[in-house]
């Protein structure tokens, strides 16, 4: 199978031309299997590397000898598509499902994994599956369960979206669920009952004032943010309602742990029951290690604090430090016009290169 | 198939039983064929009912030549059934499904229709579908449509359940939405966008205070109520919400036209868009009506004001004074436990009985 993948990839491509093709290789996530077919075809029997599989994740490693190893990463799937396949070349830009968010990226670590044949770090190359869809799922989150040893490393970088700038940690992100009570009633005689509806307006009232902070973290600005994501309530349209949940989401500094993140809620929702849906802890931009230091310096731009969750997390976890720094305007993902800038694709590659062939 | 009925209905049992029986024949809400096939056939051929059909209602006029008609209105639809069927009789009551609302009714007018040879007021007995459903389906709404001189009457009483008092006229209800807007962002970023669930605090600060007047008509206090029925909002875990949406009942006093109605919560929730999306208006008591105080006066209790909206506006509409008075408590309609008590079913014949035949 693996051998002769449905689609195939001309890695010798330049990185635009491989954006582009990359596109065309359809890879919602659970979907991803094609597409790791033929990323794994395209890089098998290239010299230095060492390639596996582990479901529809790819590794590939060189074996320079070098004393640092550094894991270059990035996800194969997209969300579903949107009337934006195949990718289109307009305006100096790809369109098209992914191009963002993020094969643009993968592109350009596709490159480095088929044509760097020395380079003053070891490098494991990840193309892994299922990033856009429930953590149970996402490939590089079970290859820290059942595989940790090939997530070892001294620095990741993770290909996500960044305006090719180095975005550097990412904050963390609480969910939980406020909820008031009340007692049913026939809404012609409401008196009878208490409105859960109407109890939640303190709730709204508190999250209408809150104030997020900002948070300096080696001299990168967090900023917070507390809002409401959900408000469900109601029974029928002639019942008073007994119950009434707001779903918040907390995106907090990375310096907070998760459980100071939970007291946080607590405390701002003191007098309303608070359970919580999902926590993910953030990952500190780890500035001052000297991998991340030299990376930085090749790049040449002051890096920026990175607001949404990614998967730098989980190697912050691990105890490596990790860094965003890929292709194309992280707000644009999952967005039906989503595209890549070529010049971003250009600049990530040449940054890349640069830093580890020196 | 009217002459060989599923059902038969034997009108000379006791009140009591007959109830039980009545509970005893499905007749939810659009399958009431069976129930209306019943009633047809045990009416016809007793003097001196002229009985005739349209649809599942069944109507049974008197011809006595008195000077005054009076309708004897009830539904025979019941709400879905919810493992309350059959009846059981206990503790002096009939449980099970329509006991309640309004099957206890139901079995005294059945009564007085096969029983009375005479009366001071020519009677019209209605038993009609689709009461609890969308009006649209109404038994009593069609025939005020398609057949209105069949409900030409100087009085009108509806047996709803009302623990066997006059609960005079009805109050009218209002349901519409208050919306509020915003735009979306990804809640990493949430300054980038506007929470619309946030922008909600101020209705539900509104609600919260509201005082609902009590409005004096007749010497019966209305207590009007502005409730939330329902709350939604939310886009996705990780998105600022761009619109919420607040659902209101308001419940208003009959002397309030529907126009009224609007304009008020329109003052209520001023700067925001409120859309209606029902409204029914209420019906006046008309207790300076003869022949409501003729019954009132028999009944031999104060009456009450009703709450909840009832076919009796119906009537109104019409310029027809109507008033609800049947056995069982209002408040148990449509519960799983609904009964009615016996003693409320001899009340209630006794009070009709006393009334028409003097």
């Amino acid at each position: 199978m693996e051998s002769d993948p449905t689609y195939a990839l001309d890695l010798n491509r330049d990185v635009v031309s491989l954006t582009a093709d990359l596109v065309d290789v359809p890879s919602e996530s659970f979907q991803e299997a094609p597409l790791a077919d033929a990323v794994q075809a395209a890089l098998t029997g290239r010299e230095p590397l060492r390639v596996t599989r582990v479901g529809n994740t790819v590794i590939a490693q060189t074996d320079f000898g070098r004393a640092q190893r550094v894991v270059i990463g990035g996800h194969l799937d997209t969300v579903p598509a949107h009337d934006n396949l195949p990718h289109r070349r307009a305006d100096d830009r790809i369109y098209g499902l992914g191009a963002c968010d993020m094969k643009g990226g993968v592109a350009v670590a596709l490159r480095l994994a088929a044509q760097l044949t020395d380079a003053r770090y070891d490098v494991t190359y990840l193309f892994y599956d299922c990033e856009e869809v429930a953590s149970e799922h996402n490939g590089l989150a079970k290859m820290a369960d059942s595989n940790p040893g090939v997530l070892a490393a001294d620095f990741a970088i993770l290909m996500e979206p960044s305006n090719a700038r180095v975005e550097a940690g990412c904050q963390g992100t609480l969910r939980f669920e406020v909820r008031t009570t009340g007692s049913r009633a026939h809404s012609a005689r409401s008196w009878m009952g208490e409105n859960a509806i109407h109890n939640a307006a303190e709730i709204l009232e508190r999250l209408a004032r809150y104030r997020a902070r900002e948070v300096d973290v080696d001299g990168l600005i967090y900023r917070e943010g507390l809002n409401a994501v959900g408000i469900v309530g109601g029974v029928a349209g002639n019942v008073i309602p007994d119950e009434c949940v707001v779903t918040v989401n907390y995106r907090y500094a990375p310096t907070l742990a998760p459980s100071e993140a939970e007291d946080h809620a607590r405390e701002v929702f003191e007098g309303f029951p608070v359970s919580v849906v999902d926590n993910a802890p953030g990952a500190l931009p780890g500035l001052d290690n000297p991998a991340v230091e030299a990376f930085v310096e090749v790049v040449g731009e002051p890096p920026h604090p990175k607001f949404g969750w990614t998967d730098v997390a989980r190697f912050s976890s691990l105890g490596i430090p990790a860094l965003n720094f890929g292709p194309g305007d992280p707000s644009l993902a999952h967005t039906q016009g989503e595209y890549v800038p070529i010049a971003d694709l250009h600049k990530s590659e040449d940054s890349l290169r640069r830093w580890l062939v020196g």
